[in-house]
């Protein structure tokens, strides 16, 4: 921090930090999806070339945390959101990580398509779920909100039913398509399930750091 | 803790909890795999019901850190250890989980064999090697043991090797055994690799915690 922040806007910068790597899963994952649907490399490299700017974020974010706790000794609440800034800069940092996996897949298979155009849908909805999970997550962080953060855990179900779909469409006796495109979407199919877990996991502990108490049946 | 420990004490129990799961994950990582290798659906439940129990003791270390951090206010070196403890204990039960997933692929197969002849070799040198970086994670954590933890970072490059080659099989123009056992393959691997990964960040954690810095081209 190069100002001289008060206790409270450090702990208002923390949230405020997150929500902010929050907003670049958002576009990574926006990215990757329009990228693997499109066969584009290019906006493939661009993703893979940004996770480095989200790793380094994430790395703030936890050093940050750790001075607050060296010098201000927060407690209750405030030690709940500083303490929960560790794990959960790791797994924001993730979340980019999985978005750039998709990107790989899409860099590895260009120009030809990583998706067989009967799992074109499936991806495009797995795609606009994830983001949709990352902005409500980002909104969650910047306004500390707990319903935001309940939409998350929500969408996580929607998720699930389209890992479901995938595994029908791959495995039915019309497939068609051979052994590569099936790793692909069964890979795919696994980065975005993951991106959901990790949006989830964040989603369960703003919940804490809000309430003291972790949501019912997670 | 039902016995009043002194801080001293409670930072050595930090690190005796985290090693005390890393052995945990050894065993479940062995079984798991010797549950996929033989088709032991039996094996392969015990490795599934005993995840809440990791998942359990990871919590308690979460709180254990959070308790420490509030009533002692460690620095330095102690303020590393409690810190790093929250994402590590967050990890260590991952690598629980990623064990489980392959006991689960274990159990939705049986009695068939989740493994084609082909691969058996490559999954069983990638249990061995999952064994082994877990078992030496957890030496690092009870011995604080540097090179026990460069141990882990070391092999690696086994398990990214062993997952190179098993592309290589399920990619092949001799693959005959169809798309399922392509699709759990890949899978099955990445979970291997996952567990990998997470030693190693694992490893980071100590070294940096032992040393106040992260390890070199990692």
């Amino acid at each position: 921090m190069s100002v001289r922040l008060t206790y409270r806007q450090s702990l208002d910068e923390l949230w405020e930090r997150m929500a902010g790597v929050a907003r670049l899963d958002v576009v990574a994952v926006e990215r990757a999806t329009l990228a693997l649907l499109d066969s584009n490399r290019q906006l493939a490299e661009l993703v893979i070339s940004e996770q480095s700017d989200i790793d380094a974020l994430c790395l703030d974010i936890e050093a940050h945390a750790a001075a607050l706790i060296a010098r201000q000794q927060p407690v209750a609440g405030d030690l709940r959101l500083v303490l929960g800034a560790i794990p959960m800069s790791a797994s924001l940092a993730r979340m980019g990580g999985l978005a750039q996996h998709v990107a790989q897949s899409t860099r590895r298979r260009a120009p030809e398509s990583a998706v067989v155009d009967d799992l074109r849908d499936v991806f495009a909805t797995m795609g606009r779920t994830a983001v949709a999970m990352a902005a409500d997550l980002a909104t969650a962080l910047s306004d500390r909100d707990i319903r935001a953060a309940t939409a998350v855990r929500e969408a996580d179900d929607t998720m699930d039913e389209l890992h479901r779909q995938l595994f029908a469409v791959a495995l039915a006796p019309s497939w068609s398509q051979g052994i590569e495109p099936a790793i692909d979407a069964a890979l795919l199919g696994r980065y975005y399930e993951r991106f959901a877990d990790q949006a989830v996991s964040n989603a369960e502990r703003i919940h804490f750091i809000l309430t003291g108490a972790y949501p019912a049946h997670t």
